[in-house]
Protein backbone atom coordinates (compact mmCIF):
# COMPACT_ATOMS: atom_id res chain seq x y z
CA UNK A 1 0.00 0.00 0.00
CA UNK A 2 1.44 3.15 -0.83
CA UNK A 3 1.51 6.03 1.57
CA UNK A 4 -0.68 7.91 -0.56
CA UNK A 5 -3.45 5.86 -0.71
CA UNK A 6 -3.45 6.14 2.88
CA UNK A 7 -5.18 9.13 2.27
CA UNK A 8 -7.59 8.43 0.08
CA UNK A 9 -10.81 8.53 1.91
CA UNK A 10 -12.92 5.82 3.07
CA UNK A 11 -15.66 4.91 0.44
CA UNK A 12 -18.82 6.63 1.62
CA UNK A 13 -21.68 4.54 3.16
CA UNK A 14 -25.16 5.24 1.73
CA UNK A 15 -27.58 5.55 5.24
CA UNK A 16 -29.66 2.52 5.24
CA UNK A 17 -32.89 2.95 3.59
CA UNK A 18 -35.81 4.13 6.17
CA UNK A 19 -38.54 1.48 6.04
CA UNK A 20 -41.50 2.82 3.37
CA UNK A 21 -43.73 2.26 6.53
CA UNK A 22 -41.75 4.29 9.13
CA UNK A 23 -41.53 6.92 6.22
CA UNK A 24 -45.33 6.91 5.74
CA UNK A 25 -46.19 6.99 9.42
CA UNK A 26 -43.75 10.17 9.72
CA UNK A 27 -45.84 12.01 7.07
CA UNK A 28 -49.02 11.14 8.05
CA UNK A 29 -49.08 12.39 11.46
CA UNK A 30 -46.46 15.46 10.56
CA UNK A 31 -49.44 16.51 8.18
CA UNK A 32 -51.48 15.50 10.29
CA UNK A 33 -49.47 17.72 13.08
CA UNK A 34 -49.24 20.71 10.47
CA UNK A 35 -53.12 20.82 9.50
CA UNK A 36 -54.15 20.34 13.41
CA UNK A 37 -51.82 23.45 13.98
CA UNK A 38 -53.82 25.60 11.10
CA UNK A 39 -57.04 24.29 12.28
CA UNK A 40 -56.64 25.34 15.46
CA UNK A 41 -55.24 28.64 15.30
CA UNK A 42 -58.07 29.29 13.16
CA UNK A 43 -60.43 27.55 15.40
CA UNK A 44 -59.03 30.34 18.29
CA UNK A 45 -61.46 33.38 16.17
CA UNK A 46 -63.70 31.33 18.02
CA UNK A 47 -62.75 32.55 21.19
CA UNK A 48 -65.14 34.48 23.30
CA UNK A 49 -62.08 36.21 25.42
CA UNK A 50 -58.37 36.92 24.65
CA UNK A 51 -57.07 34.61 27.16
CA UNK A 52 -59.11 31.66 25.55
CA UNK A 53 -57.91 32.82 22.29
CA UNK A 54 -54.27 33.01 23.59
CA UNK A 55 -55.11 29.38 25.12
CA UNK A 56 -56.12 27.75 21.77
CA UNK A 57 -53.36 29.17 20.11
CA UNK A 58 -50.93 27.81 22.52
CA UNK A 59 -52.54 24.43 21.89
CA UNK A 60 -52.09 25.08 18.03
CA UNK A 61 -48.20 26.10 18.61
CA UNK A 62 -47.68 22.86 20.47
CA UNK A 63 -48.92 21.10 17.51
CA UNK A 64 -46.70 22.70 15.38
CA UNK A 65 -43.80 21.70 17.51
CA UNK A 66 -45.08 17.74 17.25
CA UNK A 67 -44.67 18.58 13.47
CA UNK A 68 -41.11 20.12 13.23
CA UNK A 69 -39.87 16.97 15.63
CA UNK A 70 -41.61 14.57 13.22
CA UNK A 71 -40.53 16.58 9.98
CA UNK A 72 -36.67 16.73 11.12
CA UNK A 73 -36.82 13.02 11.71
CA UNK A 74 -38.14 12.49 8.54
CA UNK A 75 -34.78 14.82 7.16
CA UNK A 76 -32.73 12.25 9.43
CA UNK A 77 -33.42 8.98 8.19
CA UNK A 78 -33.06 10.87 4.03
CA UNK A 79 -36.45 11.12 3.41
CA UNK A 80 -38.29 14.41 1.79
CA UNK A 81 -40.85 15.67 3.98
CA UNK A 82 -42.99 17.04 1.16
CA UNK A 83 -43.07 13.29 -0.69
CA UNK A 84 -44.04 11.43 2.83
CA UNK A 85 -46.94 14.15 3.80
CA UNK A 86 -48.34 14.20 0.22
CA UNK A 87 -50.02 11.47 -0.16
CA UNK A 88 -51.66 11.98 3.03
CA UNK A 89 -53.10 15.55 2.74
CA UNK A 90 -56.05 14.60 0.99
CA UNK A 91 -57.71 12.63 3.83
CA UNK A 92 -56.42 15.25 6.27
CA UNK A 93 -58.16 18.09 4.55
CA UNK A 94 -61.17 16.21 4.30
CA UNK A 95 -61.83 15.67 7.66
CA UNK A 96 -61.09 19.25 8.81
CA UNK A 97 -63.25 19.98 5.89
CA UNK A 98 -66.26 17.51 7.56
CA UNK A 99 -65.72 18.80 11.00
CA UNK A 100 -65.73 22.33 10.95
CA UNK A 101 -66.77 23.73 14.25
CA UNK A 102 -69.87 25.88 14.25
CA UNK A 103 -68.73 27.42 17.72
CA UNK A 104 -65.76 27.90 20.14
CA UNK A 105 -67.18 24.84 22.28
CA UNK A 106 -67.28 22.59 19.24
CA UNK A 107 -63.82 24.00 18.43
CA UNK A 108 -62.54 23.16 22.03
CA UNK A 109 -64.45 19.54 21.53
CA UNK A 110 -62.12 18.91 18.30
CA UNK A 111 -58.97 20.44 19.47
CA UNK A 112 -59.12 17.80 23.08
CA UNK A 113 -60.04 14.94 20.36
CA UNK A 114 -58.04 15.62 17.90
CA UNK A 115 -55.23 15.81 20.50
CA UNK A 116 -56.08 12.96 22.28
CA UNK A 117 -56.32 10.81 19.28
CA UNK A 118 -53.00 12.03 18.01
CA UNK A 119 -51.50 11.08 21.56
CA UNK A 120 -53.25 7.62 21.34
CA UNK A 121 -51.42 7.08 17.77
CA UNK A 122 -47.96 8.27 19.47
CA UNK A 123 -48.33 5.67 21.70
CA UNK A 124 -49.67 2.70 19.63
CA UNK A 125 -46.64 3.46 17.26
CA UNK A 126 -44.03 4.02 19.54
CA UNK A 127 -43.36 0.32 20.72
CA UNK A 128 -42.51 -0.40 16.97
CA UNK A 129 -40.62 2.14 15.06
CA UNK A 130 -36.93 2.22 15.18
CA UNK A 131 -35.34 3.42 18.54
CA UNK A 132 -34.86 6.78 17.60
CA UNK A 133 -38.18 7.20 15.30
CA UNK A 134 -39.87 6.11 18.79
CA UNK A 135 -37.74 8.64 21.10
CA UNK A 136 -39.08 11.58 18.82
CA UNK A 137 -42.61 10.46 19.28
CA UNK A 138 -42.21 9.88 23.13
CA UNK A 139 -40.71 13.35 23.15
CA UNK A 140 -43.38 14.88 21.14
CA UNK A 141 -46.26 12.73 23.67
CA UNK A 142 -44.14 14.61 26.59
CA UNK A 143 -44.78 17.98 25.47
CA UNK A 144 -48.95 17.28 25.47
CA UNK A 145 -50.86 18.93 28.86
CA UNK A 146 -52.63 22.16 27.66
CA UNK A 147 -55.67 20.15 27.06
CA UNK A 148 -56.69 20.20 30.50
CA UNK A 149 -57.81 24.06 30.09
CA UNK A 150 -60.76 22.50 27.33
CA UNK A 151 -62.00 20.39 30.22
CA UNK A 152 -62.45 23.07 31.97
CA UNK A 153 -63.87 25.28 29.67
CA UNK A 154 -66.44 22.59 28.44
CA UNK A 155 -67.40 21.31 32.12
CA UNK A 156 -68.24 25.29 33.11
CA UNK A 157 -70.01 25.76 29.87
CA UNK A 158 -72.60 22.40 30.78
CA UNK A 159 -72.76 23.78 34.27
CA UNK A 160 -73.93 26.79 33.48
CA UNK A 161 -76.55 25.05 30.29
CA UNK A 162 -76.71 21.88 30.74
CA UNK A 163 -78.88 21.58 27.58
CA UNK A 164 -76.17 22.17 25.50
CA UNK A 165 -74.43 18.81 26.51
CA UNK A 166 -76.62 16.72 24.46
CA UNK A 167 -75.10 18.73 21.04
CA UNK A 168 -71.51 18.66 22.14
CA UNK A 169 -71.60 14.36 22.97
CA UNK A 170 -72.86 14.03 18.69
CA UNK A 171 -70.50 16.64 17.95
CA UNK A 172 -67.66 14.21 19.83
CA UNK A 173 -69.13 11.11 18.10
CA UNK A 174 -69.10 13.23 14.43
CA UNK A 175 -65.52 14.00 15.40
CA UNK A 176 -64.16 10.10 15.83
CA UNK A 177 -66.17 8.82 13.27
CA UNK A 178 -65.35 11.35 10.75
CA UNK A 179 -61.54 10.61 12.38
CA UNK A 180 -62.08 6.54 11.88
CA UNK A 181 -63.19 6.67 8.56
CA UNK A 182 -60.75 8.74 7.44
CA UNK A 183 -58.21 6.34 8.81
CA UNK A 184 -59.58 3.36 7.63
CA UNK A 185 -59.23 5.16 4.15
CA UNK A 186 -55.88 5.72 4.60
CA UNK A 187 -55.02 2.36 6.18
CA UNK A 188 -56.79 0.61 2.44
CA UNK A 189 -55.03 3.25 0.15
CA UNK A 190 -51.17 2.71 2.58
CA UNK A 191 -50.86 -1.09 2.59
CA UNK A 192 -47.38 -0.23 4.26
CA UNK A 193 -48.77 1.89 7.17
CA UNK A 194 -51.95 -0.97 7.83
CA UNK A 195 -49.55 -3.82 7.88
CA UNK A 196 -47.28 -1.94 10.22
CA UNK A 197 -50.27 -1.55 12.88
CA UNK A 198 -52.11 -4.75 11.68
CA UNK A 199 -48.78 -6.37 12.59
CA UNK A 200 -47.61 -4.68 15.61
CA UNK A 201 -44.32 -3.82 13.57
CA UNK A 202 -43.43 -7.70 12.86
CA UNK A 203 -42.93 -9.03 9.16
CA UNK A 204 -45.82 -11.04 8.61
CA UNK A 205 -46.83 -11.26 5.46
CA UNK A 206 -50.48 -11.52 5.94
CA UNK A 207 -52.07 -8.54 7.85
CA UNK A 208 -53.65 -9.32 11.16
CA UNK A 209 -57.30 -7.86 10.43
CA UNK A 210 -58.61 -8.85 13.70
CA UNK A 211 -55.90 -7.04 15.69
CA UNK A 212 -56.41 -3.99 13.13
CA UNK A 213 -60.15 -3.85 14.16
CA UNK A 214 -58.92 -4.50 17.78
CA UNK A 215 -56.60 -1.31 17.74
CA UNK A 216 -59.81 0.71 16.39
CA UNK A 217 -61.81 -0.27 18.80
CA UNK A 218 -60.07 0.33 21.49
CA UNK A 219 -59.56 4.32 20.18
CA UNK A 220 -63.52 3.91 20.37
CA UNK A 221 -63.54 3.09 24.28
CA UNK A 222 -60.62 5.68 25.17
CA UNK A 223 -62.55 8.47 23.10
CA UNK A 224 -65.79 7.14 25.35
CA UNK A 225 -63.99 7.77 28.84
CA UNK A 226 -62.46 10.97 27.55
CA UNK A 227 -65.92 12.04 26.64
CA UNK A 228 -67.05 11.28 30.23
CA UNK A 229 -64.25 13.47 31.31
CA UNK A 230 -65.95 16.40 29.87
CA UNK A 231 -69.29 15.60 31.39
CA UNK A 232 -70.37 14.31 28.01
CA UNK A 233 -72.52 11.08 26.70
CA UNK A 234 -70.78 9.33 23.72
CA UNK B 1 -45.02 43.62 72.50
CA UNK B 2 -46.99 40.00 72.77
CA UNK B 3 -45.54 36.93 71.73
CA UNK B 4 -48.78 36.45 69.61
CA UNK B 5 -48.25 40.21 67.76
CA UNK B 6 -44.57 38.93 66.95
CA UNK B 7 -46.08 36.17 64.11
CA UNK B 8 -48.53 39.32 62.67
CA UNK B 9 -47.50 38.84 59.01
CA UNK B 10 -45.83 42.08 57.89
CA UNK B 11 -48.19 44.47 55.92
CA UNK B 12 -48.13 43.59 51.88
CA UNK B 13 -46.69 46.29 49.86
CA UNK B 14 -49.00 46.43 46.80
CA UNK B 15 -46.41 46.79 43.61
CA UNK B 16 -45.60 50.27 42.46
CA UNK B 17 -48.64 50.91 39.71
CA UNK B 18 -46.72 50.42 36.00
CA UNK B 19 -47.16 53.85 34.04
CA UNK B 20 -50.32 53.74 31.92
CA UNK B 21 -48.23 54.29 29.13
CA UNK B 22 -46.17 51.00 29.53
CA UNK B 23 -49.28 49.05 29.86
CA UNK B 24 -50.80 50.84 26.72
CA UNK B 25 -47.36 50.01 24.78
CA UNK B 26 -47.36 46.70 25.67
CA UNK B 27 -50.81 45.48 25.33
CA UNK B 28 -50.83 47.16 21.94
CA UNK B 29 -47.64 45.09 21.09
CA UNK B 30 -49.05 41.74 22.54
CA UNK B 31 -52.45 41.95 20.58
CA UNK B 32 -50.40 43.04 17.46
CA UNK B 33 -48.44 39.50 17.79
CA UNK B 34 -51.43 37.63 19.40
CA UNK B 35 -53.11 38.84 15.42
CA UNK B 36 -50.08 38.58 13.67
CA UNK B 37 -49.51 34.77 14.70
CA UNK B 38 -53.51 33.94 13.29
CA UNK B 39 -52.94 36.01 10.55
CA UNK B 40 -49.87 34.34 9.17
CA UNK B 41 -50.84 30.68 10.05
CA UNK B 42 -54.19 31.47 7.83
CA UNK B 43 -51.81 32.72 5.07
CA UNK B 44 -49.78 30.10 5.01
CA UNK B 45 -52.95 28.09 3.05
CA UNK B 46 -51.70 30.24 0.19
CA UNK B 47 -48.25 28.32 0.21
CA UNK B 48 -47.19 26.41 -2.99
CA UNK B 49 -45.19 23.68 -1.69
CA UNK B 50 -45.56 22.28 2.10
CA UNK B 51 -42.22 22.97 2.66
CA UNK B 52 -43.25 26.91 2.20
CA UNK B 53 -46.32 26.58 3.98
CA UNK B 54 -44.39 25.38 7.14
CA UNK B 55 -41.78 27.76 6.74
CA UNK B 56 -44.67 30.91 7.11
CA UNK B 57 -46.21 28.84 9.64
CA UNK B 58 -42.54 28.79 11.88
CA UNK B 59 -42.83 32.63 11.29
CA UNK B 60 -46.16 32.82 12.91
CA UNK B 61 -45.42 30.69 16.05
CA UNK B 62 -42.25 33.20 16.44
CA UNK B 63 -44.96 35.75 16.66
CA UNK B 64 -46.79 34.08 19.24
CA UNK B 65 -43.95 33.56 21.40
CA UNK B 66 -43.54 37.28 21.35
CA UNK B 67 -46.89 38.02 22.34
CA UNK B 68 -46.15 34.91 25.18
CA UNK B 69 -43.37 37.31 26.00
CA UNK B 70 -45.56 40.51 26.49
CA UNK B 71 -48.21 39.47 27.44
CA UNK B 72 -46.17 37.47 30.50
CA UNK B 73 -44.74 41.02 31.17
CA UNK B 74 -47.99 42.68 31.48
CA UNK B 75 -49.26 39.91 34.48
CA UNK B 76 -45.63 40.69 36.31
CA UNK B 77 -46.40 44.17 36.11
CA UNK B 78 -50.09 43.53 38.03
CA UNK B 79 -51.81 44.56 34.67
CA UNK B 80 -54.86 42.47 33.44
CA UNK B 81 -53.63 41.35 29.71
CA UNK B 82 -56.99 41.30 28.24
CA UNK B 83 -57.89 45.06 29.48
CA UNK B 84 -54.47 46.18 28.21
CA UNK B 85 -55.16 44.55 24.81
CA UNK B 86 -59.09 45.28 24.18
CA UNK B 87 -58.44 49.00 23.29
CA UNK B 88 -56.28 47.92 20.50
CA UNK B 89 -58.58 45.10 18.91
CA UNK B 90 -60.40 46.97 16.39
CA UNK B 91 -57.49 49.09 15.22
CA UNK B 92 -55.50 45.92 14.72
CA UNK B 93 -58.33 43.76 12.99
CA UNK B 94 -58.92 46.81 10.74
CA UNK B 95 -55.39 46.56 9.54
CA UNK B 96 -55.37 43.46 8.75
CA UNK B 97 -58.74 43.22 7.14
CA UNK B 98 -57.59 45.87 4.78
CA UNK B 99 -54.67 44.01 4.02
CA UNK B 100 -55.54 40.69 3.12
CA UNK B 101 -53.38 39.45 0.69
CA UNK B 102 -55.05 37.38 -2.68
CA UNK B 103 -51.93 36.09 -3.27
CA UNK B 104 -48.79 33.68 -1.76
CA UNK B 105 -46.63 36.47 -3.04
CA UNK B 106 -48.42 39.60 -1.04
CA UNK B 107 -48.68 37.34 1.74
CA UNK B 108 -44.84 36.71 2.07
CA UNK B 109 -44.25 40.79 1.30
CA UNK B 110 -46.96 41.34 4.00
CA UNK B 111 -45.01 39.11 7.14
CA UNK B 112 -42.23 40.50 5.66
CA UNK B 113 -42.91 44.20 6.21
CA UNK B 114 -45.04 43.29 9.17
CA UNK B 115 -42.50 41.54 11.01
CA UNK B 116 -39.81 44.28 10.02
CA UNK B 117 -42.20 47.32 11.08
CA UNK B 118 -42.82 45.46 14.71
CA UNK B 119 -39.25 45.04 15.42
CA UNK B 120 -38.77 49.06 14.56
CA UNK B 121 -40.68 49.36 17.28
CA UNK B 122 -39.34 47.07 19.83
CA UNK B 123 -36.38 49.24 18.51
CA UNK B 124 -37.79 52.55 19.10
CA UNK B 125 -38.97 51.89 22.37
CA UNK B 126 -36.36 49.63 23.93
CA UNK B 127 -34.80 52.27 25.49
CA UNK B 128 -37.30 54.45 27.25
CA UNK B 129 -39.49 51.66 29.40
CA UNK B 130 -38.69 50.41 32.47
CA UNK B 131 -35.35 48.62 32.31
CA UNK B 132 -36.86 44.81 32.94
CA UNK B 133 -39.80 45.96 30.10
CA UNK B 134 -36.77 46.51 27.74
CA UNK B 135 -35.02 43.55 28.43
CA UNK B 136 -38.28 41.86 27.48
CA UNK B 137 -38.59 43.44 24.07
CA UNK B 138 -34.94 42.77 23.65
CA UNK B 139 -35.61 39.16 23.92
CA UNK B 140 -38.86 39.72 21.75
CA UNK B 141 -36.02 41.49 19.19
CA UNK B 142 -33.47 38.66 19.22
CA UNK B 143 -35.63 35.61 18.07
CA UNK B 144 -36.54 37.15 14.55
CA UNK B 145 -34.95 35.98 11.80
CA UNK B 146 -37.15 33.60 9.84
CA UNK B 147 -37.80 36.23 7.49
CA UNK B 148 -34.48 35.77 4.95
CA UNK B 149 -36.75 32.75 3.63
CA UNK B 150 -38.77 35.61 2.52
CA UNK B 151 -36.45 37.19 0.86
CA UNK B 152 -35.41 34.46 -0.88
CA UNK B 153 -38.83 34.16 -2.28
CA UNK B 154 -39.38 37.24 -3.45
CA UNK B 155 -36.51 37.35 -5.41
CA UNK B 156 -37.09 34.30 -7.45
CA UNK B 157 -40.47 35.22 -8.02
CA UNK B 158 -39.31 38.18 -9.50
CA UNK B 159 -36.24 36.48 -11.32
CA UNK B 160 -39.17 34.15 -12.91
CA UNK B 161 -41.51 36.93 -14.21
CA UNK B 162 -40.07 40.55 -13.68
CA UNK B 163 -43.97 41.94 -14.81
CA UNK B 164 -45.23 40.68 -10.64
CA UNK B 165 -42.26 43.48 -9.60
CA UNK B 166 -44.67 46.70 -10.60
CA UNK B 167 -47.80 45.11 -8.45
CA UNK B 168 -45.88 44.16 -5.23
CA UNK B 169 -44.19 47.63 -4.94
CA UNK B 170 -47.72 48.85 -4.99
CA UNK B 171 -48.68 46.34 -2.58
CA UNK B 172 -45.76 46.92 -0.45
CA UNK B 173 -46.75 51.02 -0.43
CA UNK B 174 -50.39 49.83 0.69
CA UNK B 175 -49.41 47.79 3.22
CA UNK B 176 -46.61 50.55 5.05
CA UNK B 177 -49.47 53.43 4.54
CA UNK B 178 -52.36 51.28 6.20
CA UNK B 179 -50.13 50.63 9.14
CA UNK B 180 -48.96 54.38 9.77
CA UNK B 181 -52.97 55.42 9.18
CA UNK B 182 -53.60 52.72 11.97
CA UNK B 183 -50.75 53.21 14.43
CA UNK B 184 -51.62 57.49 13.98
CA UNK B 185 -55.28 56.53 14.68
CA UNK B 186 -54.29 54.76 17.87
CA UNK B 187 -51.93 57.48 18.84
CA UNK B 188 -54.82 60.14 18.78
CA UNK B 189 -57.17 57.55 20.60
CA UNK B 190 -54.71 56.84 23.07
CA UNK B 191 -52.31 59.86 24.44
CA UNK B 192 -50.10 58.32 26.55
CA UNK B 193 -48.99 55.92 24.00
CA UNK B 194 -48.14 59.01 21.71
CA UNK B 195 -46.59 60.89 24.54
CA UNK B 196 -44.19 58.17 25.03
CA UNK B 197 -43.20 57.95 21.64
CA UNK B 198 -43.11 61.88 20.79
CA UNK B 199 -41.14 62.90 24.64
CA UNK B 200 -38.76 59.72 24.33
CA UNK B 201 -40.26 59.01 27.65
CA UNK B 202 -39.61 61.60 29.02
CA UNK B 203 -42.01 63.43 31.32
CA UNK B 204 -42.70 66.77 29.32
CA UNK B 205 -46.49 68.19 29.25
CA UNK B 206 -46.61 69.12 25.41
CA UNK B 207 -45.82 66.71 22.47
CA UNK B 208 -43.09 66.87 20.45
CA UNK B 209 -44.94 66.83 17.22
CA UNK B 210 -41.92 67.00 14.99
CA UNK B 211 -40.50 63.83 17.22
CA UNK B 212 -43.28 62.40 15.89
CA UNK B 213 -43.54 63.18 12.58
CA UNK B 214 -39.32 62.37 12.33
CA UNK B 215 -40.53 58.83 14.46
CA UNK B 216 -43.06 58.09 11.34
CA UNK B 217 -41.03 59.00 8.52
CA UNK B 218 -37.66 57.35 9.76
CA UNK B 219 -40.30 54.02 9.82
CA UNK B 220 -41.19 55.05 5.73
CA UNK B 221 -37.27 55.52 5.23
CA UNK B 222 -36.57 52.02 6.50
CA UNK B 223 -39.28 50.86 4.86
CA UNK B 224 -38.15 51.96 1.45
CA UNK B 225 -34.58 49.84 2.61
CA UNK B 226 -36.30 46.80 2.83
CA UNK B 227 -38.36 47.30 -0.40
CA UNK B 228 -35.14 47.64 -2.08
CA UNK B 229 -33.85 44.37 -0.08
CA UNK B 230 -36.45 42.87 -2.17
CA UNK B 231 -35.65 43.90 -5.58
CA UNK B 232 -38.60 46.18 -5.20
CA UNK B 233 -39.76 50.26 -5.79
CA UNK B 234 -41.06 51.78 -3.13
Amino acid sequence: MSAAAAFEPLPEVAPAQPSPAVVDLLGVLSYAELTAFHRLAEDAALAPTLADKAALSQMAVEEFTHFTLLRDRLQQLGADPEQAMRPFVEALEQFHRRTTPRDWLEGLIKAYVGDSIGQEFYRAIAGYADPQTTAVIMQALGENGQADFVVERVREAIAADPSVAGRLALWGRRLVGEALSQAQWVAQEHESLAALIATRGGQAETIDLDLLARTFSQLTENHTKRMAALGLAS
